[in-house]
C-alpha cells in the first residue's frame, strides 16, 4: 500500500514512459570503459567526460569540463531557479573500477545486458547507473515543469577509484563556483530494499607503513638467537599493545574529543544487523570491535584501529631458521568526525615508537588520510532525503551510516560550505568492485523519482 | 712459546713436506659443485662421492658409499687397531649450500684459489676443508707408524646443508656398522684463532607454521572494521603473549625439566662475548634473550621461541585497506637437551589454541625437529679432544657450545652407541653459507694435527 505522492508518481511515470530510449543512453554511457586507475585507459576516460558533458548539455544544463592533473570533472549547472531558492550541489563519478579477473564475468563488463531486470555492467550501480538517474531526473523536472525547484550545480568526478588526488588539488580554485547550500552524494547505498535510508555520515581514515629493524642483516637463528631481538618479535608485541583484551584502543590520545551520539540521536540510527547472517556470509564472527558496541555501532560510530598487512622473515615453503633484519606493517585507522587524520596518524607513530623495545629501530611513515563526515539526521538535507525516499518508496526511511570512507565529500562539503546528505539505491549484494557488477531497473527508476523529490522538497 | 709435543710437530711436519699435493688434492675435491639442496647438481654430488670414495682408499682405508634417498654417505673404515682399542666415529659432510648471489663472489665458488693464505671457495671451510684435513690426518698416522692407533670410522655424509633426511632414514640399519666408543663431529668452529675450544654441546630445534583463518574471504576495512576480528590482530596477538617483558617464554610446559649447570660445570665454559663488537658487526642489541642471562649463556643453555616469519594481508607499496582473511607464521624453537623436539612442537601449538581469540581458527603445522646434543666437559672425548687442541696449538684449549643445531649428530651418536665431542677450526669471520667462504690453510694444517693427536690420546 503505497503512499507515494502526485510528484513522485509523475516522475516514476517519466521513467517508464521513456525506459527505453533512457536505457540505451545509459548503456551508452556504461559502453565507454572508463577505468581512472589504468593509464592505459586515459583517452577512454576522457572520452566518456565528454560525452556526459554533452550529455547533460542535451538535457537542459550549462556544462564544462574542469581539467585536472588526473582525470576531468564534469561540472553542468542550472542556476535560474532565482536567489531566494536554496543551491544544491550534486555529487557522482563516471569512473569505474579495472574488470579483472575477466573471466569470471558472464558478459563483457562494458557490452551492458538486462538480465532478470538487472543491469549487468562495470559501472552499473558504482557509480555511472547512479550518477545517470540523477541526470535524467533533472530532465524530468525540466520537462514536466519547464524549470528546477532549486538551483542545481552537477559535479561528476573521474578519480573517484583512484583517491581522487587531481580533484582535490582544484577544490580550492573552484570553492566559488562550488558554493552551494546543501550537497547530495549520490553514491550510497542500503542494506535492504524494504529498508530504504539515507546515509548520515562516513568514517575517516588515516594510514600508515611501520618498519621495525633490528640488525643490519638477516641472523641465523640459532647462533643469534637468544641474543638478538627478532624484529617480528618486537612488531608484535608493539601491535598488540595498541589493543587492550576488550577492543579499546589504548594509544594515547587516541579517543580524545569524540563524542558519543546521545540516545536520541542513537535512536533514530537503523542499527539492526543479523549476526547469523553475517557469519554465514562472511564466515566471521562479530567480535572485532570495542566490546561495549553492538556491530553496527562499532562499525558506524567507533574509530578503528586495523592491520591491513603484515611481513617479515620467511613464509614461503618449509622452513627458513633466519631472524630477519626488518619486519613492517601496513596500518590504517578509520576515524569519526572528531579526529584529525594528521593529528591521529601522528599519536599512532609516537606511540609505536614509545612501545619499541630499546635496540630496535621504527621507522614509521604516515600517508595519505581523509577526514570523517556526520550529519545530523535533522539537518534540512538529510530530512529531505528521508521525506523524499519514503514518499517513492512508501516505506519509512531509515537513518545509516557507513564505515568506509568517501575522502573527497568532506572536501568538496568544505569546498561549497553545504550541508551534506548521502543516498543511493546500491545493494550489499550488487558485486561493487568484483566481476558481475549490476543495478537494478526498478532502483534506478525509484533513484530518478528519489533525487527529484529531494530538489522539490529543499525548495 | 709453544709446547707442543713431538707427536704433534711430526703430525705439522706431514702438512707441510706434502703442502702442494695435498692442497692440490683439496682443490679437486672443492671443483666438484656437490650441491645437495638443487636436484640439478644431483649427478655433481654423485661424483663428488665417488672421487672421495676414492681418495679415501687410496689413503689405506676400505671404503664403500651407502646410497639413501637422496646423496649416498661416503663410509672408510680402518680396523685393525685390535680390540682392545677404542673404536672412534669421525663425522663430516661433503656436500655444500648453494653459492648464489654469484656476482658477489671474488672468484668463482667453484675454483678454488689461495689469496693472502686463505682457501676461497664453495666448502672450503664448511665442511669439505675440514673433511679433508680429517683424511689427511689418516693418511699421516698411517704413513708415519703404519698403523691408526684406534679402530676408525669415517662418515662423510652428502645432505648436511638440505636436512638429512635421507641418511636419517639408514641409520638404523647401519647402527651395527656405525658402533662406536666416540663420535667425533668435525664440522664446528672456535670464537678466535687465539681462543682454541672444543665445542660441548648444541641446541635442538622444532618448528611450526601457524595460519590464523578470520573470514572466507579477504574484506573491505572500512565497512568490517569493528566487527570482522582482523586475524593479523589475532596473530600478533597469539604471538606476543608467548613472551613476556622479560624475555621468558610463557608457553605451559616450555621449560619443564630444563637443568640448570652447575656452577662447576658453568665455570668450565668459555662464556667470554664482546657485546659492542657484536653490535658494530651486526647492527644488533643483545637484549634478544632471557634478561637474567649472558648473550651466550642464553645462545647456548636457553631454549628460544623466535618467529622466523610473518605475513598477511597487503604490504606493498601503498595502501590497501583490507582485512586479510588469512595471515600466518612460521616458528621455531631451539631446545636443550631436556626438551624433546616433538612434545615442545605440540606445547607450543596447544598453547596458540588456547590464546586465540574465540571466532578466531588456528591451525598449525609442527615440521622436522632435532634433539640438542650436550655433553659433559668431564668425558673422555672431550679431554681428549681439549689436550690434543691445547697440544697442537700450543694454548689452553676452552670450552664452548653452538646455539645452532646439527640435526643428524644427536641421531648418529644415538644409533652408534658414542659419547660426542664437536671440534672444528671454523672461524666466524669465514663467510660460511655465504659468497667468499673461505678457510685458512694454517688452519687446515692445525686441524690435520688436531685430528691426529685426538686419536693418539683416546688409544
Amino acid at each position: 500500500m503505497s503512499s507515494t505522492s502526485e510528484s513522485a508518481s509523475s516522475l516514476l511515470r517519466f521513467f517508464d514512459e521513456k525506459r527505453d530510449s533512457i536505457l540505451d543512453d545509459l548503456f551508452t554511457f556504461l559502453r565507454f570503459p572508463s577505468i581512472s586507475t589504468d593509464p592505459v585507459y586515459r583517452s577512454e576516460v576522457a572520452a566518456c567526460a565528454d560525452w556526459v558533458c554533452k550529455y547533460c548539455r542535451q538535457s537542459g544544463l550549462t556544462a564544462e569540463l574542469w581539467p585536472t592533473a588526473v582525470h576531468p570533472v564534469v561540472y553542468a549547472e542550472w542556476l535560474d531557479a532565482g536567489p531566494d531558492k536554496p543551491t544544491v550541489l550534486l555529487y557522482g563519478h563516471y569512473d569505474v573500477q579495472p574488470v579483472d579477473p575477466l573471466d569470471l564475468w558472464d558478459s563483457p563488463p562494458f557490452e551492458p545486458v538486462i538480465r532478470a531486470g538487472q543491469i549487468y555492467a562495470r559501472g552499473a550501480v558504482d557509480n555511472k547507473g547512479q550518477c545517470f538517474y540523477v541526470i535524467q531526473a533533472l530532465r524530468a523536472l525540466l520537462e514536466r515543469d519547464g524549470k528546477l525547484p532549486v538551483n542545481v550545480k552537477l559535479f561528476l568526478e573521474g578519480e573517484e577509484e583512484t583517491g581522487s588526488k587531481g580533484v582535490s588539488e582544484i577544490l580550492d580554485e573552484r570553492s566559488k563556483q562550488l558554493k552551494a547550500d546543501y550537497l547530495l552524494v549520490v553514491d550510497s547505498g542500503i542494506e535492504r530494499l524494504e529498508r530504504p535510508s539515507v546515509t548520515i555520515g562516513y568514517r575517516g581514515l588515516t594510514q600508515l607503513t611501520v618498519r621495525v629493524m633490528g640488525s643490519n642483516t638477516d641472523l641465523h637463528s640459532g647462533i643469534h638467537g637468544g641474543i638478538a631481538i627478532n624484529p617480528i618479535h618486537a612488531l608484535v608485541q608493539m601491535l598488540s599493545s595498541a589493543r587492550d583484551a576488550s577492543g579499546t584502543i589504548t594509544i594515547p590520545g587516541f579517543y580524545d574529543g569524540v563524542v558519543e551520539l546521545t540516545e536520541e540521536e542513537r535512536s533514530k540510527i537503523d542499527f539492526d544487523f543479523d549476526e547469523a547472517d553475517y557469519s554465514t556470509t562472511f564466515g566471521a564472527s562479530t567480535a572485532g570491535g570495542e566490546q561495549r558496541y553492538r556491530p553496527l555501532e562499532s562499525a558506524w560510530l567507533r574509530p578503528t584501529f586495523e592491520i591491513n598487512g603484515i611481513s617479515g622473515g620467511y613464509t614461503g615453503d618449509g622452513f627458513k631458521t633466519v631472524i630477519p633484519a626488518v619486519a613492517t606493517a601496513k596500518i590504517s585507522c578509520r576515524l569519526v568526525p572528531e579526529q584529525d587524520p594528521e593529528i591521529i596518524g601522528k599519536s599512532v607513530a609516537d606511540f609505536l615508537q614509545s612501545v619499541a623495545p630499546e635496540g630496535i629501530e621504527v621507522h614509521v611513515d604516515v600517508g595519505h588520510g581523509g577526514k570523517a563526515l556526520r550529519t545530523t539526521p535533522n539537518g534540512k538535507i538529510v530530512q529531505a532525503s528521508a521525506n523524499a525516499i519514503t514518499d517513492v518508496c512508501g516505506i519509512p526511511c531509515l537513518y545509516i551510516l557507513t564505515g568506509g570512507t568517501i575522502p573527497i565529500t568532506a572536501s568538496l562539503a568544505e569546498a561549497a560550505g553545504a550541508e551534506v546528505a548521502l543516498i543511493g539505491y546500491a545493494l550489499p549484494t550488487d558485486r561493487l568492485h568484483a566481476p558481475n557488477e549490476h543495478f537494478g531497473v526498478d532502483r534506478f527508476r525509484l533513484g530518478l523519482a528519489t533525487v527529484g523529490r529531494i530538489l522539490e522538497l529543499l525548495a
